[in-house]
């Protein structure tokens, strides 16, 4: 029921920042980004007023968004976060294979999380996700603390219309590459 | 109508064909391509049978296909065609517009296409279709004729159950580094 409970008819508000933002990128010629749809199969068609009868959510989605920014290969999820730590039940285990092979290709795969207590958000990379993530059983962990996320990786929220992450993702690919050295 | 008609509730065989390699890729560690769902908005859910039961296909998809291989961002277009040259009727103006953004981003952009009569494959750089597509009304074109592919972006077909373009596109790849230069 989780899956289903978390599924709106409609993104969040920072979804709507986020593609706001991201046309806003491809306008410039900075970046360009794309939303995936959630998956959703039909099943049956009215053919004379040419909409959907029946169809069902598709469980495997993976992530939210993906595409280039200057030659580098970018894919994302968005999380909003009430709490004083990132909860793993909104991450699905396809999610962060999905990004961790996508950063073994040589893309910078990453959570944008919006935490909204104290109205900041944070780049969290995969690897820290991952680390998290994959030995939550021997952690006896439910959730990412707010004190794993660098504040390296903060967001400035100018408090706009959008958030402008694309200065702290070429960062953590920086961080990245001065780290594989 | 000829949107609609295109839609099926099924991907074509191609699709199926690309699919499965692209599955395979990841297997191997070769590539990560994601299939972009057909982007349907949901209007009204049935909650108890956890269906939906009213939806609209909606018309501005980008691409089939995008993802990331060894560093290099890819996106593409799987296009089937029966005749001896391909037909615009199929591709959409912003479909284009997305793959030369994605090339000036510094990604590799293309269409896979199917010649059913030849039963040969091709890869059609997104200069080439720009090319053509932008200028069909001085032209006075409605497709790209076979004569327009280049034979050495000829992807070979083994018969089997995958398509292997990876090879093809990596020399595409080189083809515009060559070019650059």
């Amino acid at each position: 029921m989780s899956y289903w409970a978390t599924r709106g008819l409609r993104g969040s508000a920072f979804e709507e920042v986020l593609n706001m933002t991201n046309e806003q990128y491809r306008k410039e010629g900075l970046a360009l980004i794309q939303k995936i749809p959630t998956p959703i199969k039909p099943i049956e068609i009215d053919q004379e007023k040419r909409t959907i009868k029946l169809a069902y959510f598709e469980q495997k989605s993976t992530v939210d968004y993906i595409g280039v920014m200057g030659g580098i290969p970018i894919c994302f999820d968005a999380k909003e976060c009430g709490k004083k730590s990132l909860p793993f039940s909104n991450i699905h285990p396809h999610q962060v294979e999905f990004m961790q092979d996508f950063d073994l290709q040589g893309g910078l795969a990453f959570l944008l999380v919006h935490f909204t207590e104290y109205q900041e958000y944070y780049l969290l990379p995969v690897e820290t996700l991952a680390e998290y993530y994959l030995h939550k059983e021997e952690k006896g962990r439910s959730s990412i603390p707010y004190s794993a996320f660098n504040k390296e990786l903060m967001i400035p929220d100018t408090g706009g219309a959008y958030l402008n992450y694309l200065a702290v993702a070429l960062k953590y690919g920086k961080m990245k590459k001065a780290l594989a050295k």
